[in-house]
């Protein structure tokens, strides 16, 4: 039972991370000695200390004999930092309790059984599944290379976007629009169409969450329509990068000078989500919330590059055909074919509700 | 706190006959005296003996100086049965708690009223809202003369009832078919259009439900194109009632003699749900539930007379519209002009979800 509380403190402090680590993973660690906690610490940033190094070096000599937490098997290899496990065995420590192992599968392992080998007694799988689902970005990166992406759309219940094509429309209350602040604040980047950029006119940043943190905003522009008087281009919050088919001229290009806008070529006529998504790993962009309209989730789910769906449902009905879809069409033509989804979290939030999906 | 404790059980025997009372409400009494049960009972049946009638009959002579808790007010008035308020007054009980009041404002308080003149305490509104909830189709049978709506539909996340017009796809799981075949047990009245019987031929019984009851099934079907081989004509578990228009033939009519087939004509041309509704409300449907496609659905939501709707969502999207959409066209032109609703239940069945709202 123990086990459990002292890694549910931990997990709490690698959350508080949530969203700045990129591209590293959210990991908390706490120390106890006879009973009492005598360290504890989270990885804030890439380059920075990991959480071990932290803790150890709030417990001090204390750390000898006693027993370590973290949520992420402790690192074997030298990076940015010395191995977590040498300083672990260094300082002494009796027992270390991991909630998830590496989801590297070259590394897996190693970590514990540099540990072993020192004589700590390892135990691991404490919290597994919430340490899971905290990194889940993070493990779907090191895999894939590529970014999580998550596809966020509020409709009414009838599944409508908005009442006529065209035109952005409020659908869910305050509560919701709270809760999308938050997210984007955990988020590496946002990706809108440009058709939400002229129907719209979003900032997309963070204005009413929790943190601060200011996500890079991605926009897929095609064929560069793009103006200056956009709020993406005169807001100067945060990073715009501009992705664009292979036809774009320079000339066109180059009439956006601002230092945070950036314009990134795709090589074929037509953006293609696999090479896309596959630009924004290497420019360490591991987790990655759509906002788009219908054409640019139907692109998205097309591509099976989708990880997770956020809808929100507003108890509104607009019905019939006229209205926009959640998603353009998606070539299923029988019930048997339709992309199927697992619902993990429904929330009440406001009036409205939040659904949690994952892709099958 | 014991108010409460034994309102509770008297709602729980009240529940038991949820379908079964119409047109009368679903009562529960139960009967205290020092501190133990001496006698409880239901109302069962129009007809039949009162709640309050059958736990008196239970405590025999140990009534007098009893509390009864009742889950409706004692009514005040001569019908099929004699007054409760009387028959309380003259088992000698000493004090009645009441959950809701009578909705009729005719006789509203005159239950109540006739006790206390007859020196007896009286207490309203313990669990009144559960209560309320529990006959809120009849309360609003009695105010309106009309049955309760329920519309029901199974949807994909993206609001679509099937991927083409005119087929009958399943879109839910086992667990939601089971809990449709219970909600249809406490109906009294299921309908569906004439398009659900040509492209599903349902049988529109109660096959797996927890009680065996049987609803009416009605179906609405302007030109009267249904036929002699379609379920609800060959199946005679339980009355089918045929709504039509005013310009069908009588040789067309006569052509279903089947003594649980029922043809009702209405005074229009086209049919016209006010007085659909009304000439249900005559025949004592109290409850009905509307498992229409979306035609029926969209007639049903612009005649103003929905009170409820369940919706099954399926972790699917089928995208496009091309799809068959929740409602026809509405006449919504913005997204200020929708339906509005108000969510009241979410609930996990199986892999799907269920979420209960009431029209604002």
């Amino acid at each position: 039972m123990s086990d459990e509380f002292y890694m549910d403190f931990a997990l709490k402090l690698a959350q508080v991370a949530e969203g700045q680590t990129a591209p590293n993973p959210v990991v908390g660690a706490v120390i106890v000695k006879d009973g009492e906690i005598v360290g504890f610490g989270a990885h804030l940033k890439a380059g920075s200390p990991h959480a071990e190094v932290h803790a150890l070096q709030m417990a001090g000599s204390r750390a000898e004999g006693s027993t370590v937490y973290v949520t992420l098997e402790p690192c074997s290899h030298y990076g940015k930092t010395p191995p977590c496990a040498m300083a672990l065995i260094e300082s002494g420590v009796k027992r270390v309790v991991i909630a998830s192992t590496d989801p590297n599968p070259l590394v897996a392992g190693k970590g514990i059984a540099l540990l072993r080998d020192a004589g700590i007694e390892v135990t691991s799988g404490v919290l597994k599944e919430r340490a899971d689902e905290l990194n889940e970005a993070f493990f779907y990166y090191i895999q894939q290379q590529k970014p999580f992406v998550t596809l966020k759309q509020a409709i009414t219940l009838d599944g409508k976007i908005s009442s006529q094509p065209g035109i952005g429309e409020k659908i869910t209350g305050s509560e919701v629009q709270q809760d999308v602040h938050n997210d984007r604040g955990k988020q590496d980047a946002i990706l809108v169409g440009i058709g939400t950029i002229f129907a719209d006119n979003p900032s997309l940043t963070n204005r009413q969450g929790i943190t601060k943190r200011q996500p890079i905003r991605i926009i897929l522009d095609t064929h560069l329509k793009m103006t200056n008087d956009r709020k993406v281009i005169t807001d100067e919050q945060s990073p715009t990068w501009i992705f664009t088919g292979s036809e774009v001229e320079a000339e066109k290009m180059a009439s956006f000078q601002q230092p945070h806008v950036k314009i990134i070529q795709l090589s074929r006529p037509t953006i293609d989500i696999t090479e896309l998504l596959t630009e924004l790993g290497k420019r360490q962009v591991m987790k990655l919330y759509v906002e788009g309209g219908k054409t640019v989730n139907a692109s998205f789910l097309k591509s099976g590059h989708v990880n997770q769906l956020i809808t929100y449902i507003a108890p509104k009905i607009v019905g019939g055909n006229r209205a926009v879809p959640m998603f353009a069409d998606l070539d299923v033509r029988q019930m048997e074919s339709a992309y199927e989804l697992k619902f993990q979290h429904v929330e009440v939030i406001g009036e409205d509700l939040k659904i949690t999906s994952v892709l099958k």
